[in-house]
């Protein structure tokens, strides 16, 4: 098992929520964050929802901080490559600020409501 | 060590804090996330206190997005159990969007301000 | 590779920002959260600038919860301890609140941009 987290623009999370729909992987959870990559930030985006103090600190040294939306969906090892390209296709502009896509170990999942674990808690 | 990622209600968040401090482990971050299961957010909880921006695009396609509540707790390996136990049982009510819980590796720990690491830094 | 997961006060953010920069790591993301040490949180800090509803359970067993920032950066194995040796040095004031390190595996990143992975993808 593992979990794929993307760090997409915000206006892409529609199309993205979209795809993953249906390619069959509905779940997810997803949350605001501010996010700067090697090019510091330098993007056409500076509208920012977060808190006015965060986006204070975003400021620091002249270089900005870029609102973007956090995506995390936990897979079987088998749907690694098929999630992980079809939140690539949608996401990628060839602009600055595309985003990257992180995919980290899961040992274990539980379903709250059922006590299903392992792979049958995420299908 | 491992990270225990529980997605919850966010009306368990009080609960759930409760039973974790009870069995001695007071420590832990959380965040508001909005999330969705196989359900597609088909539930009873509307109001979302995420930026509109973010709760307009969890309506694409007619699916609601839920508010949920995400607790980040790092324990010692033998803790898994007991901890993943309770969190389970003060969030189980049988009903559709009672979460997940997530059981990821850790390498490594630090507390900053002793420089304490390893099961040191999160006793 | 490895995700570092910082969890500051949100007063060091700019600090803790330039000192990774100065030391080549412009990229990552970092949100607001609210944590709990073993403290229980008792400290100088009140203000808090999540939703109301949030800090009110926060405060449930007269508790309280403290507002912090969590910063994630992935890194090559080997900068993990100069990242992290920066991250404590910028952050620790021995007071209680200084915060967190926690070092986890991360299997791939992908730049969506590009399409570069593995370490092309955090360079």
């Amino acid at each position: 098992m593992k979990e794929i987290i993307a760090i997409i623009r915000p206006k892409k999370m529609g199309a993205t929520k979209a795809a993953l729909e249906e390619l069959g992987f509905p779940c997810f959870t997803a949350f605001a964050v501010i996010g700067r990559g090697k090019q510091r930030g330098i993007a056409s985006e500076v509208a920012c929802e977060l808190p006015a103090e965060v986006q204070g600190q975003g400021r620091s040294r002249g270089m900005k901080y870029i609102p973007k939306r956090m995506l995390n969906i936990v897979v079987g090892d088998a749907d690694v490559e098929p999630v992980v390209h079809a939140i690539m296709t949608v996401n990628r502009t060839q602009q600055i600020g595309d985003g990257r896509i992180f995919i980290c170990p899961i040992d274990d999942a539980v379903r709250v409501r059922t006590r299903e674990s392992g792979e049958h808690a995420i299908l």
